[in-house]
């Protein structure tokens, strides 16, 4: 048994209301003791019992590591040239997701692995310590499962997205699509994934395609996630609830009775700033979804079409600057809103029993996440008891 | 004489049209050679001469080091429960810059210069490699001098802002304060600073005092560059080009002839994104001063009240997405649209002669610095060919 105290820190986000006030429990001159992997104890520094080894963090904040919950890591190629013209307003015949897909067949394993690293690895530096990632570049069958594989060797949040969009190959047929993705790539996939997903989207799958995908995914004991709402008004959001799947990720167009089903059931609203950040599209209004009593999740959405970030605290400031989320909210859904995005209650929180995942801030407060945006603050982090900055 | 060779450049920005494509100047596979403090050469890297040490740039990019030509870093206290409060819709009877003009005041000289030397260093963390900063939260003769002989420890980029608001003791008496700020606080900050700045806004300086003070200045071998146009309409960009003034900061609320004015005249216009971002403000439209032909700053305004980031490719994401720039001419206008701004030749583009300051960026071009926003990209920085990161 190791332990380690961690004191001295200005403001501790433990995000349980049990140890001291608002949603995120905050603790003032606050320390944490690790033991092993593991949260043993958290209070006050005056409180703190000894330990092995003790880190002085000079008075800087303390968070839990952000939860990660929606990503798009398995890919290869770049479309730089994609978004420097969307964003020049220049004609580029672009292939999209088609773009990557290509890219990514051709990949080997190897190119693959290293990409998803080191995704994994920057996120980490700033911060992440949960991190989800989905196939969807593939769209075959052993394409669909090789993606899998490979994430499932850095993740244990692992999403099956045969359905991104109807692969190239089926394009005259999508039902034959859907009966692939429901049959023989769910076989082939299953073993390596936590999660089905589904892109329920004009142009992508209709409701009753992504219903018949989510329930073939549940039957072989996947847990439903939905890509729903994101370009305009759809079923995508009322399908996720229905099913009960663990997060309904975009919601940027929603109708009332929307919301008011997210409020009803126990789907999270996973919101991805990033996404319309680097589309120029209309934000999610995370405001009516709280107000609603909606569980709201923040994440990155990280890919390299929609939304090239890994950074968790540039969402943070986006849904406080553009999403009217305030300072406190946006910091508890971009950790424990993206643990219950994912059904975790070992992570998103520091406290006893937690997995000792946390971020030391360069700054007094979790506050400044958004107060000083774009700053690189994570000054220090550790995932599962592991100093890995 | 120390000559290093950088070479294996992806995609080199060297601000100068003589060198390659399109005003970045840009150049493939490219190679610098750094003698001493200054660029010797530049070009492919299969042509590149021998040096003494040899660095890799693995395929990376890179960037003239950032030019961020305004930022208020003499500055004690922050600012977060305002921030907190103003992004929560609370109510709270914020101070404002007296907030800030009353911590500093009460700072020790060491405090108000580890604060500057924090900020720079964090900045050239981040690729910053030249430096404005200015005073204005003295409001006293002493603690104008002072802010400014502390700025000129760290920057030979110094700016006189006595005019920043009128000091909380000549409330009643704003002409008795423009009398101190012209006459004898002026004489005492002189020695110290190149520039002579004002807040030209209602409820700070008007067109008359705004001009009393900026020619006060000049009189005194001070360049004038104004706070213009912020929060609305105004005299002050119109201003800066008749005292041709080497820059109008913020630009944000322009009519047709200020924008006449500014394309007709020397005076850049220096845009300020983080500040529009942390006080959820309308944007300042880049592409109508750009289709003017109006030369385009792109800066900081690091301040703990209205922007607190020192992240110029945060500045450069933010002007991409809102601003309605190319991500060729943010990056432009974050290096060499500093200089022009600074009046600087020396600094803010890579050929030979200029100062040795670069950044490498973790990705294969400029581009990605809005293609990937949030991400601490900048992975290498060299100031006067001194390598800081
Ligand atoms: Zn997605
Ligand atoms: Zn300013």
């Amino acid at each position: 048994m190791t332990t380690t105290l961690l004191t001295n820190i200005s403001t501790l986000v433990t995000n349980d209301p049990a140890l001291g006030p608002t949603p995120l429990g905050l603790i003032e001159d606050a320390a944490v003791v690790i033991e092993n992997d593991t949260i043993a104890w958290v209070g006050r520094s005056a409180d703190a019992p000894a330990a092995d080894t003790t880190h002085d963090a000079n008075a800087r904040a303390a968070i839990p590591g952000f939860v990660d919950s929606h990503s798009h890591l398995v890919f290869a190629g770049d479309r730089t040239q994609e978004f420097n013209a969307r964003m020049s307003g220049q004609a580029y015949k672009a292939g999209g997701i088609r773009t990557t897909v290509a890219a990514t067949r051709a990949a080997t394993d190897a190119e693959l692995g290293a990409n998803v690293a080191r995704y994994i690895g920057e996120a980490l530096r700033q911060g992440t310590t949960t991190f989800e990632t989905k196939s969807g570049y593939g769209l075959t069958v052993e394409d669909e499962a090789r993606a899998l594989r490979i994430a499932a060797e850095h993740t244990d949040e692992v999403t099956y997205l045969g359905a991104h969009i109807v692969a190239p190959e089926y394009a005259d047929d999508p039902a034959a699509y859907v009966e692939l993705v429901t049959g023989e790539m769910l076989d082939a996939c299953a073993p390596y994934a936590r999660w089905v997903d589904v892109f329920c989207e004009k142009g992508a799958f209709d409701g009753d395609q992504a219903r018949a995908i989510l329930l073939a995914g549940k039957a072989k004991g996947l847990i439903p996630r939905v890509h729903a709402n994101q370009l305009s008004y759809g079923p995508g959001v009322q399908l996720a609830v229905e099913l009960d799947a663990a997060s309904a990720d975009h919601c940027t167009h929603l109708t009332d009775a929307d919301v008011d089903a997210l409020a009803s059931g126990n789907t999270v609203a996973t919101l991805l700033p990033g996404a319309e950040f680097s589309t120029r599209a209309q934000w999610p209004d995370a405001r009516r979804l709280l107000d609603a009593g909606v569980t709201v999740a923040l994440s990155t959405d990280c890919n390299p079409g929609s939304s090239f970030t890994s950074s968790m605290p540039f969402c943070v400031a986006l849904a406080v600057r553009d999403m009217g989320m305030t300072p406190d909210e946006a910091v508890w859904a971009a950790t424990a809103g993206g643990a219950a995005a994912l059904r975790r209650t070992d992570v998103g929180r520091i406290a006893p029993g937690a997995r000792a995942d946390l971020a030391l801030l360069d700054a007094p407060s979790h506050v400044h996440l958004a107060y000083r945006p774009g700053v690189p603050l994570i000054s220090d982090v550790w995932r599962q008891g592991i100093k890995c900055r």
